[in-house]
């Protein structure tokens, strides 16, 4: 089964109001296509977090991705955790994300890592439209990477990103991530984390 | 001027390279058009963010909003920074963001600042779909607003949205904010922000 298919079979949202097509159909696959991802689409990707918006546009978003085969991309594989390393290798491009700690005037910037979040929301509609998938890790240990790759101690390392086209088998797969990659995708209802007027459900 | 013809002439991000129209229109204004965000608008902007992922599909997003005219809606403004006030009243719609701290077994969870953000980039994009703008404003008195609004303390509340289609009048701002409205926008070139292989410039 192709990723095309999944997400027309399974993995497409399964939402309550129509949302726009890029959000609907995105999701967060352990496969991707055995193809390069071009410079062309690199740039494209990074131009969408660029205009997003930041707290007194402060741009604290940062990224350091490297290509399969290289020396950095296995850098960051060694930094994943376990079950993250047996699919992440599926991806041509592996990406850390970070923000920077300060404002300019030397305070805290507590909307940093918010903002980083804002502009790779923007980043993932971006690759939807070109076919591109980003499945987000969490998993990953940040002192460690922080260390290998010299970041200096004003930035904060977040999180991993496996990139790559849509597409790829399921059989890339070992068989117990196999049935997590068409399970169903659930959320919480709406009327869970939206409130008119007054906190908390009615 | 109409916001149609700033998005033209003004404000349309001047992207180095060519990023998906939704991004490229995008902009934070301090102006909206006279008209009441509809239920089924604000269904499916939340509805954006209820499928953007999360770490551990925790979810972590809370929002509450309220109209204008409402005594929530007036409780909003009163905790905003002066100069966001001057402006914010425009809008149709405001709103308070916040995360909820915890993971399930009661452990911090670190990522849940950038969830949110993650999560309103999504909501942003499917905003823009539906001619809405999204202005973020970190200015506001968080610890205020979660006593007043009676926010249990394993939230934390981050942000306030100005909410509203695209429209209204740059006469319906003091002079000073009319340059600002329009001014150039500006942002970082991207290897400055995107490194390859290793941190930093070259």
């Amino acid at each position: 089964m192709t990723a095309p298919e999944q997400i027309q079979l399974e993995n497409i949202a399964d939402s309550d109001y129509e949302i726009f097509a890029l959000l609907k159909q995105r999701y967060s696959p352990r496969i991707f296509k055995d193809r390069k991802v071009t410079e062309q689409h690199l740039h494209q990707l990074f131009e969408a977090v660029r205009w997003a918006p930041s707290s007194n546009n402060l741009q604290p978003w940062r990224f350091l991705y490297a290509e399969k085969g290289s020396e950095a991309y296995e850098k960051i594989v060694d930094n994943l955790t376990e079950s993250n390393k047996t699919w992440a290798k599926n991806a041509p491009l592996l990406m850390l994300t970070a923000f920077h700690k300060k404002t300019d005037q030397g305070k805290e910037n507590f909307h940093a890592l918010h903002d980083l979040g804002l502009g790779l929301g923007g980043m993932t509609v971006q690759a939807q439209y070109m076919g591109i998938a980003m499945h987000h890790m969490a998993g990953l240990d940040h002192k460690k990477a922080q260390q290998v790759f010299n970041i200096p101690e004003e930035f904060h390392i977040v999180s991993a990103v496996a990139i790559g086209y849509y597409g790829g088998e399921l059989d890339d797969l070992p068989q117990k991530l196999q049935k997590k990659e068409i399970r169903e995708r659930r959320r919480m209802p709406q009327n869970e984390f939206a409130f008119k007027n007054r906190w908390g459900t009615d």
